[in-house]
């Protein structure tokens, strides 16, 4: 049974737009229809003043919050922060979280069908930019009736998205939280992304994405990805404490090749969770989204992108060990928002869990989080 | 024409050794007969004093310095510090640089023939350790009849060579210059070698390590464990300083899954060359040997582990931005040699440049090696 601070048994929901004219993409490229799941948890008040949208990272989806069933055993994942009495306080607030563009837990895909052929589209799904997923939310938004949110907040590649909410669609936005994330995507972060692509790209089931009828999946390749994804999200200090260089179940060194180090054996069950849950072909687009991300162009610079984000109120995050973004990133962004006048909270969290911090340092978060959403609540009389 | 600072064309050698009674390994495996491809630059004074051993990091050979032809192109791999009038100045000291037990440029492994099949070994090449690689280097030194060697180099793995040598044979060693390294393998080292054998297991063309005789080579697996280690040799900065977002050939994006950043191409770029050159085996093998090495045990701690080395004269180098082997597994060294009474030198290098730095920062190591087997040199008596 869900614990009293749960929002419960949650259901995702679906809104489809562009059916009759398609929705036209950053590249030029036409979509249509576009289907987005979502979730929403809380009520929106009278004067639709209480809307929070959560979005979410690479491999996350609409399901933010709650249980899908009474014996689901594991609730949304970002479920620490939403809830009655949460940070993101549903007794106050209506949080809505939707799957991104380009991604395979009912949005529209690269394993959605294209209406075009009856097949799924694979490699002929057009490419999504930041810009493009959140044009979607926009929507999505504007079909719940919303002029304006509250506050954008997300992590990674989230943050990515509450920026670009933020820089290019300031006047729907009263707040931004941008965790652990950059306002540019750099050489390491893009050579990150395409070591990943190229562990899928490498796997001969891949088959330049048509894989969806044959069955043979890019299982290995995506776990390859996974893994490596999976160390950027740690730091050197919680590998250590976490796994040092213990075996997983043997005294003393195999001498063959098999998995002996608990490490191994971890990075081994990431990867073969991974491939249970996620798309190969979604793992391409949305990597190549944050990799095309850059709120400098066409601007030119951070501070002319964010000219009209300067009435939005931010609470920036990042964390000391986040090596995947590192600090100076979000630095960056400060100084620009700065600059164009904008109203910024910044905190540089000394932490040791690396990039995961946004998602794993719970007390921290709620109480940072909390208090600027109560702030926020109280500037604008938000009542439970 | 080689410079004039330069050794000239040199060519390997061949020691092959236990073919009698065969070499046993820490695992316990017998192994024979065992070859080492070795060089030698400079020559041996009467009294044998002068004699440096140089040890290569994961990738390299014997081929350390000079040119193989009159008109090879390249240099050996560490030519910046060998030669006449250099750090390590062939008129003065007679430099040797072996390749690894396990590689695949000349030494035995996994890719020499198997006598008792008269097939490449395969994984049935037995494991082997950096203990290991040091006793066949032993046993190499022996053959050329040196009693003690002068100083052993090397960064990274090699680094973990110079270590074993200074803990395990410290009479046999005057000085010892580790760079860019660590006394034990940590968890991230760990994830990240294991991820790049994961992408080589994950390559059908792997075959459990038998793709020798077909000619179907696992490249594609190869390609994306050095696309994944060569992000490691390079820093954030270093990679934004070199490629920034620049696209490579394109003036804008081109919304496919194609190489289109600079970083992308250089990556690709240093998968294709490695496969041409390199033997995915031996990429295990050498892997494996690093994530075991464990300076610590089985004596318990690292200063017990050195008591062997408190005669031994340290150049312990690290650099600033190096994230692989962090300075901190420096620090940790030097405070344990110092525990044990070793003179020990050591410099935490402010540099951009990564792990890559002990190589790429010519100049600033040029200096540092060059006064140190100065002094080296003037305190043992040895001229030109």
């Amino acid at each position: 049974m869900p614990a009293p601070d749960s929002i419960g048994i949650v259901h995702t929901q679906y809104f489809t737009f562009a059916a009759d004219r398609p929705f036209i993409l950053e590249s030029g490229a036409p979509l249509s229809p576009v289907t987005l799941a979502y979730e929403t948890y809380g009520r929106l008040n009278a004067d639709r003043s209480n809307a929070v949208l959560v979005v979410h990272a690479l491999s996350g989806g609409a399901h933010a919050a709650g249980y899908r069933t009474a014996d689901d055993p594991k609730p949304g994942w970002w479920d620490d922060a939403i809830g009655p009495g949460k940070a993101f306080d549903t007794d106050r607030f209506f949080v809505i979280c939707s799957n991104v563009l380009g991604s395979c837990y009912g949005s529209s895909g690269p394993s959605s069908i294209d209406p075009a052929t009856g097949q799924p589209y694979g490699l002929r799904f057009p490419v999504v930019t930041i810009g493009d997923m959140v044009r979607a939310q926009v929507a999505l938004i504007d079909h719940l009736g919303i002029e304006k949110l509250l506050c954008v907040a997300g992590g990674s590649v989230g943050g990515m998205q509450v920026l670009e909410w933020a820089a290019r669609h300031g006047e729907r936005v009263r707040a931004a939280i941008p965790l652990a994330t950059t306002a540019r995507s750099n050489a390491m972060q893009i050579a990150l992304s395409e070591v990943g692509r190229q562990a899928i790209y490498a796997d001969p089931n891949w088959q330049n994405g048509d894989y969806y009828a044959n069955g043979r999946r890019p299982d290995a390749g995506l776990a390859v990805a996974r893994m490596i994804a999976h160390i950027t999200y740690l730091s050197e200090q919680a590998m250590h404490r976490k796994f040092g260089r213990r075996l997983q179940s043997q005294e003393r060194f195999g001498y063959q090749f098999q998995t002996e180090f608990q490490v191994e054996s971890y990075l081994r069950h990431q990867g073969n969770a991974f491939i249970q849950r996620f798309d190969a072909n979604s793992y391409l687009y949305i990597t190549k989204a944050m990799d095309y991300f850059d709120l400098t162009m066409p601007a030119g610079s951070l501070a002319a992108a964010l000219a009209g984000a300067a009435a939005v109120k931010f609470l920036v995050v990042s964390f000391t060990s986040d090596w995947l973004y590192p600090s100076h990133h979000s630095k960056e962004l400060v100084s620009a928002l700065t600059a164009v006048g904008a109203d910024v909270s910044y905190l540089d969290i000394e932490s040791s869990a690396g990039h995961d911090a946004f998602l794993v340092e719970v007390d921290t978060m709620t109480r940072l989080l909390g208090s600027f959403m109560d702030r926020l609540a109280s500037e604008e009389g938000i009542r439970s």
